[in-house]
C-alpha cells in the first residue's frame, strides 16, 4: 500500500465533488468506454482513486464508505495496493457489488455512473439492484473524477494506420458488404468494440500498449455509408484515403446526434448489450429507435480467419518460434549461472523478438516467474518483485508478440537445474492435456465446454486441477484475447474453422512452483481420417518451440502421446532448424530430439 | 398405414365438434395431464385421432388443413402409421409447429387446447406464435376429443401403494420437511409430476406400464398439511393410514379451489413451467397468487439417492444381473441355431428377470434388434417386424427391470457367429467410450456435457459419432428416464453424489448394423486418490454383466482399458457367479476370463 495521504484525499475530494451534484455515491469501473484490457493513462480512474493497479475491477464509493471488488487473480495484490481504511477489498464473485448495494445504499440514495464507461447490460443489473432498496442508479453527464483530477492525463492522439488487403486478406468494402448481410432484419448496428471496428474497416491504432486496436466508434447502417467517430487529426493521408471509399469519417461527439437521428426514424437498431455504452442505449431508447440486443455481428466473422490470415498466423508463428527458439538456448546456458533476474529474462526474450524485423509489440506484458511466483497464474513482475532465478527451480514463462500478419501468445516451462519427481509427474500431466486437446477431431457445433475435459483429464484423476480456462481466443494483428469462442468449463460457442484460440493447462502449487504449457491452435477441417462417415474439426498447432524435455516423465506418456510429441519436436526442428546457426542450431536439434 | 377409414372419420368428427365450439382449430400433444413417458389408453387421443403410436408428438388441425410433428426417431415410423392425406408428417426440429402456425393460421382464427395436457411453459410459446398472425391460442373447458370418442376407456384406478421406508430410506414425513426448507421464499409449491409426488410421499402407482408412479397432483405449502389430490378409492387401508399422518388427501377435482385459495391469500406460489399444466398456472394467476417459475425443488433431492437407495441400487443390479448373465449363456447357446425371432428373445429375457421372485415390471419395453434393426435406436418390435436373428449379425438388446429396490437398464450388444472387422472396430471405439466415462474423476460442479466427450472420444477421432445422448438419470424403483442431469452434449446439471446415470455410446451403421453398450453407473466421492489435492467425484458402475469378448479388437484397447474391462468381467463373476450353478456358470467364468 502506497501513497496513502493522496488517496485520502482524492476520495475526500470526490465525496465533495458528489455533494455539489446531489449524488450519494459514485460508481467507478475500471473500463474506459470501450471496455478493452488495456486502457490510456487518462482513463485510469479506479487506479487514481485508489491506487488498485490490476486490469480488472471497480469501486463503489458512498459519502460514508467505500468497497473494492476484484476477482480471484486480485485478492492478494488488491490489500498490497489499496488503503483498506478508505475501500473495503471484496471478492467479486463472492460479495458481489449488487449484494454490496443492497446492504449499503438505502430509499431515496442517488449511486451516480459514467454511462460511457457502463454497459448497458451492467446498468440494466445495477439499476435493478438500486431500484430493490428504493436507491436509483443515476448516469451522469460528466465524469466527476475528471472534474478533480487536475493532472489528468490527456487523452492520446495516437494516428491510425491501415492493415493492407494482402494481410487482412479481405478488403474493408467485402467486409462491410458480409456484414450487413448479417443484420437480420435491422436497419442499423452500433459498433463500439475497438478490435470490431479495426477488424471491418482493416485499421489499426496505437493508443494503449499492446493491443493495436483504433479506438472508435462506428455505426454501419443497413443502407448508405458507414459513419466513423474519429478525430481527422489522427487520420494521416493514406488512411484518410483509404476511409474515404468506405465511410463517412465524423468528430466523436457527433456519435449522439447520429444516434438520434435513426431514432427519429424508428430505425432498428442493434446493439451488443455487454459491450455496448449505457449512454448509447440511452440516446438510442430515448430518441425512438427499436433497439435489438444481439452479439456484435462482426464477433463471429473476426473470429473465423480467413486463408490469408490463417497463413499470416503460420507467418507470424514461425518467426516468434525461431526468437523463443534462439532464447531458450540462450536461457538454458546462462540461467544456471545465477546471475538472471526474472526481468533480465523477459528483457533478453524481447530482444530475441525485435530482431526478427517483424516485431511491433508485446501482445501482452510478459509473465516472467521464477520458483513460487510461478504459482501465480496471472504474476506480474515489477523492480521489486523481480526474483533471481534458482537453482532446482521452474522457470515459467508467458509471452507473446504483436506482428503485422499475426498475434502470439505462448508459455513454456523450464527446469533450472533438476526437477523433483513431484515437478515432473505434474508437468507431465499438464502435457497430456494439451496433447489430448491437440489431437482432438469433432463434428461441427462442438464448443469448448465440450472439450475442455480433455486439457484437465490426467489432472483430474490425479485428484489436481488449475483455476482457469485452458483457453481463449487470439486475434490477428488484434486483441491476444478475443472473443467469441473460449475453451473453458463453460463457454457454449461453437469451434468454427479459422478460429485461432490457446490450448494452455496449467497446474499451481501456492508458494512452491506452477507450470503452464501453452501453444496456439486453429481450427481446421480434419481431412485426414480415412474411412470416417462425418466431417470432423481438429486443430492445427500453430505454435512452434521445444517443450521442455527434461520435465518429462516418458513413461507416464502413452504411445500415442509420445508420438504427438515427437512429431511436434520434429516439425519445429524442420520449420524453425533452417532459421539458426552454430550452437543454436545444435541446441534445437538436441531440444527436438526424439523421446 | 392402417385403418384409414376410421381416422378420417374422426377427423371428420373432431372439425364438426370444433365449428360447434366456435374454434378453427385444435393442438393435439401425445401428453397426458402429468407429461409422462407413458400415458394411459384413456389419454392416447393422438393415437386415437392419426394413428401414430410413437411415445412423443402433436399434432395441429385446422378445418381444412392437419400437421403431426414427430422427432428424429419417429420420421419413418410417422409415415408407416399416419394418413398423409389427413396429416402432414413433419420433422418437430427441422419444420416446428410455431413455424406452421405462423405460415397456415390468420387473423382471427382460434386455436384451442386443453389446459391440462400443455405445459405453461408450451402454451405461453404458442400463445406468442398464434399472437405474431393476429390469432389466439384458446384454452378449452373440455376436451373435444374426449366428446366425440365414444368408446374412450375409462380412467385407470389402480391402488396405490407405499414404498416402505426401508426401500426409500427417509420417511416421507422427514422428505417433506427437507423439501420445505427449499421453497426459498415461497408460500407453496405445487407438484404435478408423478415422480415427484411419488418420492416424496413414498407412494407408488401402476396406472401405466413400466412406470411405478402414483399420478396425483400434490400443493405443499410451507405452512400445514401436504394436499394430495387422488380419489380415495385408490386408497387401501395401508396406503391411507401412511398418508394420514401427513397429507390432507382430496379429491382431484378440487384442486381448483385449492390454488384459488392460494391466490385469494396472495400467495407466493412456486410452478415448474416445463412440467407444470397450463391450466394450474393460469387458475393461480386469475385468482391473484404471485407465481415463481422454478426448477421442481423435489427434482435433485430425488436423483440424489440416499444411502438405503444406493444398497438398494446394487441389490436390484445384483439381481438384474443374475438374470443378464443367464439369459447370456441361454442365448449364446440358442442363437447360432437360427430358429429365435426378436421378440422370442425378449420373452425369453422377461422369463429370466421374472425368476429373481423380486421383479415387479419391465422398466420399458425391451428393444430386442437383430441385424439391421440395431441401427434405429428405439427400435420397437411388433409381431411383424420381428425377424429372425441371422447368422453374423449383430443383435442388440436394450431392456430393464422394477425391482421394489431399484430400477435397471441395461444394453448389451452380441454377435451370433462371426463379426466383420469393421464391427469389431466400432464396438471397441464404443466400448473405449464407455469405459472412458466409466473411470473419469471430476471435481464438483461438473456437469454431463463437460464429460460427454469421453463416450465419444475414440469415435470422433475415427470419423464417426452417434445422434443420441450418453448417458440419462435413472429413478429408484420410479422412471427410467429420470431429471434433471444428463450425459450429453448439452446438459448443464451439476453432477452430485448418488445420482444414478446410464453410461451408453453407441455407433449406428444404418441398414446394416448398431452397437450400443450400456451400464449404469453412480456417482460417488472419489476416495481412491493418493496424494490429490482436491476432491474428486467419480463413477461407480452398478450394472453387472458381461460384455460380448468376440466383438472386442484387442489391440485397440489401451493398457489402462483393457485393465478396466478385465477388473470389470471380475467383478461380475465375483458378485453373480455365486448364483450360477453348473453350465451357466461355467459359461460365466468364459465370458469374465482376462482379455
Amino acid at each position: 500500500m502506497t501513497a496513502p495521504l493522496a488517496h485520502r484525499n482524492r476520495v475526500a475530494l470526490l465525496r465533495a465533488e458528489l455533494k455539489r451534484r446531489r449524488l450519494t455515491g459514485f460508481f467507478v469501473p475500471r473500463a474506459d468506454e470501450f471496455q478493452g484490457e488495456y486502457v490510456a493513462a487518462c482513463a485510469e480512474r479506479l487506479n487514481w482513486l485508489t491506487n488498485f493497479r490490476g486490469s480488472a475491477g471497480l469501486a463503489i464509493l458512498t459519502l460514508t464508505k467505500a468497497a473494492i471488488f476484484v476477482d480471484g487473480r486480485y485478492v492478494v495484490q488488491v490489500r498490497q495496493q489499496v488503503d483498506e481504511k478508505l475501500f473495503r477489498p471484496l471478492h467479486i464473485v463472492e460479495n458481489p457489488p449488487a449484494t454490496w448495494i443492497a446492504m449499503n445504499l438505502k430509499q431515496g440514495d442517488r449511486l451516480g455512473f459514467d454511462p460511457w464507461l457502463v454497459t448497458a447490460d451492467q446498468a440494466a443489473r445495477f439499476s435493478e439492484a438500486c431500484a430493490a432498496v428504493g436507491a436509483t442508479f443515476v448516469p451522469v453527464a460528466s465524469n466527476p473524477i475528471d472534474a478533480i483530477w487536475h493532472d489528468q492525463p490527456a487523452r492520446p492522439m495516437a494516428a491510425f494506420a491501415t492493415q493492407p488487403t494482402q494481410l487482412a486478406g479481405r478488403s474493408a468494402a467485402d467486409k462491410i458488404k458480409d456484414i450487413r448481410k448479417s443484420l437480420g432484419g435491422a436497419d442499423a448496428v452500433v459498433l463500439t468494440q475497438p478490435d470490431s471496428v479495426s477488424w471491418l474497416l482493416n485499421l489499426r491504432g496505437f493508443d494503449v500498449p499492446h493491443t493495436p486496436v483504433a479506438a472508435a466508434y462506428a455505426i454501419l447502417p443497413a443502407k448508405g455509408k458507414l459513419m466513423l467517430f474519429a478525430d481527422r487529426a489522427r487520420l494521416p493521408e493514406d488512411v484518410a484515403a483509404h476511409l474515404k471509399k468506405i465511410a463517412a469519417v465524423r468528430p466523436p461527439g457527433e456519435i449522439a446526434a447520429a444516434l438520434k437521428a435513426l431514432g427519429r426514424k424508428k430505425c432498428k437498431v442493434l446493439i451488443d448489450g455487454s459491450w455496448t455504452p449505457e449512454r448509447i442505449r440511452a440516446v438510442l431508447a430515448r430518441a425512438g429507435a427499436r433497439i435489438v440486443t444481439a452479439a456484435d455481428p462482426v464477433s463471429l466473422p473476426k473470429a473465423r480467419k480467413n486463408p490469408v490470415e490463417r497463413e499470416g498466423a503460420r507467418n507470424a508463428q514461425r518467426r516468434d518460434g525461431v526468437a523463443m527458439s534462439r532464447f531458450l538456448c540462450w536461457f538454458e546456458a546462462e540461467a544456471p549461472k545465477g546471475r538472471l533476474t526474472e526481468l533480465d529474462v523477459a528483457g533478453k526474450l524481447k530482444d530475441f523478438r525485435a530482431a526478427s524485423g517483424e516485431f511491433r509489440d508485446l501482445s501482452f506484458e510478459t509473465i516472467p516467474a521464477s520458483g513460487p511466483h510461478a504459482a501465480i497464474p496471472h504474476y506480474h513482475a515489477t523492480p521489486e518483485s523481480s526474483r533471481k532465478l534458482g537453482r532446482n527451480e521452474i522457470f515459467l514463462i508467458d509471452s507473446g508478440g504483436q506482428y503485422p500478419d499475426g498475434t502470439t501468445d505462448i508459455t513454456r516451462t523450464l527446469i533450472v537445474g533438476e526437477p523433483t519427481a513431484e515437478m515432473k509427474d505434474r508437468f507431465t500431466r499438464v502435457l497430456k492435456g494439451m496433447i489430448g486437446l491437440s489431437v482432438i477431431r469433432f463434428p461441427k457445433g462442438t464448443t469448448g465446454s465440450q472439450l475442455d475435459v480433455l486439457a484437465r483429464r490426467a489432472l483430474w484423476m490425479a485428484g489436481l486441477d488449475f483455476d482457469h480456462g485452458t483457453g481463449h481466443g487470439v486475434g490477428s494483428y488484434l486483441s491476444v484475447h478475443e472473443g467469441p469462442a473460449r475453451i473453458n468449463k463453460s463457454d457454449r460457442t461453437a469451434l468454427e474453422p479459422g478460429m485461432i484460440l490457446s490450448n494452455e493447462p496449467g497446474y499451481y502449487k501456492p508458494g512452491h512452483y506452477g507450470i503452464r504449457i501453452e501453444n496456439l491452435v486453429m481450427v481446421h477441417d480434419a481431412r485426414d481420417i480415412t474411412g470416417g462417415e462425418r466431417p470432423m474439426l481438429g486443430f492445427e498447432t500453430l505454435t512452434l518451440a521445444p517443450i521442455d524435455r527434461r520435465l518429462i516423465e516418458a513413461p507416464l506418456l502413452s504411445p500415442e502421446e509420445r508420438g504427438w510429441l515427437n512429431d511436434y519436436h520434429a516439425r519445429v526442428l524442420k520449420e524453425i532448424g533452417g532459421f539458426l546457426n552454430g550452437n543454436e542450431l545444435d541446441w534445437l536439434r538436441k531440444a527436438c530430439a526424439a523421446l
